[in-house]
């Protein structure tokens, strides 16, 4: 899939409303430069970005985005008179004792810069009524504004109250929040902030930002001032349990994996890490949890000693299986609201900890330093420069080390259980595509009329049939025609399109298996597409045979190959305002770095053996359609005739077994080498998805995978 | 070419040995990224650099090259008591008043960071001996020890006394010479350099490198000590005429180049500039001079400020027309000497200078930074905080702007004229290149046997009958055989190869014309090549052809390119350890910045309408052959069907008409688009060359532009 619910999967839209600001993006430590690999530390020198200077920055900062369907309490119209009593209240609290603000700011995210959000947490979109994936409110003692980009334009037109200001963020001459803040407040304002939702990083960017104007930015830890407001209709945080990720597909014993990790802690000199993004905590301990949607991972957070373990989380979930797994591991169960404690605590005992500042969020951080600082002050006033950390014996005061978690790249390099099941599942995923892509070209030759969303559903039926499904990865994206051009397009059913049998069909979607992930977007045309659509459509899967067949030496950046996807675009005057490529877990999230195929040409994470990354370039033709070709890649060596310096030449294993639509292909603008691609291909899917096929499912998988043949 | 007489241009060779360190390169400010573009800033994640970590830091940074033939007093064999007197003459100035120092560091710079350099500032191989053009020579009281790169360890065991310690630099354990330094001198230690022969930031980072025992850099500013050793025997300073470059071949005159730049300066809010390298001053002054072999370059620093500008040269080289041309654009002449009182004088005098730190030499910026200190210190005195500057009125007190020169860029865009030149001269040199090859053939046929020194002098002949001929525009590189696979070789009289009729013969060479420069490679066969000479040639012509046929968005680097001109070669597991493209100058240096299409993913500069760049994919079997297919070409707007984003998307025109061998192709390899090709590039050949051709030259031509036949 292209197109994501996070925002920081979202940034080439037209109207790029949300970009990140230049500076914000080049920052190496931000958390959307290691997660989100599209968008991997991008540089002032991009091409697209160079197009919406005036982006906010916190916005994007605090638009993780909100995949979850918000339930009927959060969806329904809200009146005015509803949204000016949730600012009143909201407002009353800000003089408070111990508040003492002039402003609030509500960002979209949750304590761990999660992709999807738990509905507890949709503070933004209950404040706001503004239910969007992307957006930032802000409210200070007279004026309410929301932040959100030139997707939600109309949407937040139609469910902010009067109460509200729209800001069109990337639109000429709209200001960023800190610039809105430091514009409407007088000089020396305090500026209130949950400091769980915003990462170290963002919280530290802000805090500049908003000083010009001498504002002091105020960290509110122990309320939550919507919550507040929020009261009893707040619903509750999930707690379903908690299951372990079976080592077979796992590959890897978690006591491997700690052990690995403490070596890494070990050469940087640290004595304990806190891991808080909620992937990087699964993967660690072999754990997957059904917290929020798409993505099988359980709210908490996990400090690693050198010596002991520390798992935060809402016991409830933890089933008997899960604690005895947890146990053999040497990990200990802590209540997930006591991390700050905690970290407390191992600053006292004078532990040097990991942190990863781009993900890790401010209040961590800042209780962490401190109570370094305490301790620091603590050892002055003895006339000691030691301290004994209760760990390694002797040390210096503490002190954080900041840099990217190591887990994130420990994850993405995917060993052969995971390879296994992830080629295991996308064969399941694959014969549901058939059966579905069967059904559909018959409902539409019967001229049955379906919507996109009707259509999104009969997908899920499918899927979910197949052994081992858990859950979609993620909305899926049903576009018909010109909706097709909306890369993020996701359709509501009270809203969405007919699925017209004279237009293209663009269907990205994905599904979560017990072992594995699955992320397909096929392109198709029910009766006769016209020629500019086939020239498209050609030029795009040349751009998709290009990657899939690149052979490159070891240490080369992923973003060396996403000009192979766009040149045949190129030689036309044509591109795709999007990455060609973003990391994919194996049983995990759907996107994952630090890995991408990108012309951001700063994410110098070179392609690895084992990694999985998208190979989906496409091309999106305004009010008209959208084309995208996706499969999953695994990165394997290649076995060269040569090895020019000794080194490791690579190239990319398909996981991905659906066929690519032959009708829509212009032959004259393909290669006998790529003709060979696409009959050989069709000959693998054919071999390896019908023997899971029957009936008409295997008829259509018949037809749709038979050698092309050229005039 | 590829291979280039300055080091900074030839880091990819096995050995590896002159790579600057990690920390240099990735300095922005660093002069080699600046006019050097194949190194054009790259980073640490390049592939081929991580295979050096221990590259010396300083050796490249003083190792501009050397390419002027030293003359026969520099060339003879120095005995060991020479070279010991001369050891002997240095060091007792070491203690001399005013000097005291403890070692004394001689590199190959000029003052200018030229890539050929004139003969008298050939200090470092007076000194020692070597004359390699890569080298850095470090003198203790008791020791003397000379660093260069692994082309040149044979070269300097013979030539180096054994006084001297050669430091194979690269090899595992060699230190750079300021780790030596810091070993072998006690701490608190002066090490002089001349200050002219060093960038300001090749000075401060060996001062902070030394800084780690305490040892201070100390600037000799009046004497170069070995210039006092050399005495009567050191050669004059060239002082040939200085000729105006025509304006038909110029484009714009002076006066609208200087107002382009007082703009500039105006709007960085700086009062004056100072540049220092000798094509931007050639460029801006639309002046050529005859100083160095190769460039077309006269010595010289120029300063411009917003109401006037000054040259510093020596005038006996400044003709009566020159003159004219000079004091029509409002330059008046300075002593070449008497920079370091001008720019003091403008600083007294409040002026704010823009340097460009990575090619202005320490001598100049230090004086401009100590006279500012002196301004400050005497403005505080007075009470006062701003000064008249003498030319905009009331300013504070003066200080440096350091920002990359914008002569640079200026000069990287080709105007029309310019353009044409480069056409034009091409097709002259294609002309002589087909008499060269033809008469070749003949001789090789006629099994004369010729070396490769003596093929390269008669290629000089037939180009020096070419209207507009002046000089070439490098060493020509001529290789027969293994020969061929050392990327930068250069064959010498007494120890060439004869040119092998059954081996594969790589020629890269160029010419500078009145009008134009060229660089151009070919590989050919005088027999029957092997099917894995065959092989590789192809996939370096596929290479080739891929970059010749890139469209490519507006704002696209050149680094983007590089990866189609090794997606052949990589498929097959080779590729080849150099970039792909280089900026060329208009009558100019053959290299130029700062665009380049490389591997060294830094160098953010985008390819421009205008800029000219070679293309010159290659491959080198060890003892065995080397294949290169070099053209130039310019950017240029590309007339697509489509533009998507409004922009402009650009491609390449061809400036070199020369025939590709077609025995060398293995047709099965190529693709039917890349047939068409090569033959639409055969038919340019024949249509733009052949009526400058007549007899065997025109035949010759004939036989090698015909349509290629696949069986």
């Amino acid at each position: 899939m292209q197109s994501l619910p996070s925002q920081a999967m979202r940034p080439f839209t037209h109207t790029q409303s949300l970009l990140p600001s230049l500076s914000s993006l080049s920052s190496s430590h931000s958390r959307y430069f290691r997660s989100i690999p599209i968008l991997h530390k991008f540089n002032s020198h991009s091409k697209f970005l160079n197009n919406s200077p005036k982006a906010p920055l916190l916005t994007v900062r605090n638009c993780s985005s909100i995949s979850a369907k918000p339930s009927s309490e959060l969806r329904k119209k809200r009146t005015s008179s509803e949204a000016d009593e949730k600012l009143r209240a909201l407002r009353q609290l800000f003089s408070k004792p111990g508040i003492g603000i002039d402003a609030y700011i509500v960002p979209s995210q949750d304590a761990h810069q999660s992709e999807f959000i738990a509905e507890c947490y949709m503070r933004r979109a209950y404040l706001s009524g503004f239910t969007g994936s992307a957006g930032t409110a802000v409210v200070t003692k007279d004026k309410a504004a929301l932040w959100t980009d030139g997707r939600y334009f109309l949407q937040a037109e139609k469910q902010l109250s009067s109460s509200w200001i729209l800001m069109r963020a990337g639109n000429l001459g709209v200001p960023t929040t800190s610039e809105w803040l430091n514009d409407v407040l007088a000089p020396g304002g305090r500026i209130g902030i949950d400091p769980f939702l915003f990462s170290w990083d963002a919280a530290e960017e802000l805090r500049q930002a908003i000083a010009k104007k001498n504002h002091e930015l105020v960290f509110l830890y122990d309320r939550n001032l919507v919550d507040e407001i929020w009261k009893e209709s707040r619903p509750k945080p999930p707690n379903k349990p908690i299951r372990v990720h079976d080592l077979k597909y796992a590959g890897l014993d978690v006591a491997s994996k700690l052990s690995s990790l403490r070596s890494e802690l070990a050469d940087a000199g640290s004595s304990a890490i806190v891991i808080s993004m909620l992937d990087e905590i699964a993967w660690l301990l072999n754990l997957r949890g059904s917290d929020v949607p798409h993505s099988p991972v359980m709210y908490a957070y996990l400090m690693v000693e050198i010596n002991k373990a520390k798992l935060f989380v809402d016991n409830s979930k933890v089933t008997t299986d899960v604690m005895k797994h947890l146990t053999s591991a040497g990990i200990e169960l802590r209540p997930y609201e006591s991390i700050l404690s905690e970290v407390e605590s191992l600053a006292a005992h004078g532990a040097t900890l990991w942190l990863d500042r781009s993900s890790v969020n401010a209040a961590i951080i800042d209780t962490y330093n401190s109570a370094c600082e305490r301790c620091y002050e603590h050892l002055e006033k003895l006339g000691k420069t030691q301290m004994n950390d209760g760990l390694n014996g002797w040390s210096a005061a503490p002190a954080g080390i900041y840099k990217v978690s190591p887990v994130s790249f420990a994850k993405a390099i995917k060993n052969d259980a995971e390879l296994e099941g992830m080629r295991n599942c996308h064969l399941r995923d694959a014969a549901a595509l058939a059966q579905f892509w069967a059904w559909l070209e018959d409902e539409i030759h019967k001229d049955v009329k379906l919507t996109e969303v009707e259509v999104a559903d009969k997908l899920l039926e499918f899927r979910s049939k197949q052994s081992g499904f858990m859950d979609t990865s993620f909305d899926t994206i049903s576009g018909s025609g010109a909706n097709g051009a909306i890369i993020h397009y996701k359709p509501e059913p009270d809203s969405c399109s007919i699925v017209d049998a004279n237009k293209l069909f663009l269907l990205d979607s994905g599904a979560q298996y017990v072992d594995g992930t699955t992320d397909i977007t096929r392109t198709v045309h029910f009766s006769e597409p016209t020629a500019r659509e086939k020239e498209c459509f050609t030029r795009v899967l040349k751009g998709h045979i290009a990657v899939d067949q690149a052979v490159f030496p070891e240490n080369t950046p992923g973003f060396v190959l996403d000009a192979f996807a766009r040149s045949s675009l190129w030689k036309t005057g044509l591109d795709y305002r999007h990455g060609t490529g973003h990391g994919v877990g194996a049983a995990l999230n759907v996107h994952e770095g630090p890995q991408s195929i990108s012309f951001r040409y700063g994410n110098m994470t070179p392609l690895q053996k084992g990694m999985i990354v998208s190979n989906e370039p496409g091309y999106y033709e305004d009010h008209a359609f959208g084309i995208r070709i996706e499969n999953l890649l695994s990165v394997k060596e290649v076995d060269t005739p040569n090895r020019f310096g000794g080194i490791e030449y690579l190239g990319f294993e398909k996981l991905t077994f659906t066929p690519i639509q032959a009708k829509l292909i212009d032959l004259t603008l393909l290669s006998a080498d790529e003709i060979a691609w696409l009959d050989d291909y069709h000959s693998q899917v054919w071999e390896k998805v019908s023997p899971l096929l029957e009936g008409s499912a295997l008829q259509w998988l018949w037809n749709n995978t038979r050698p092309i043949i050229k005039q």
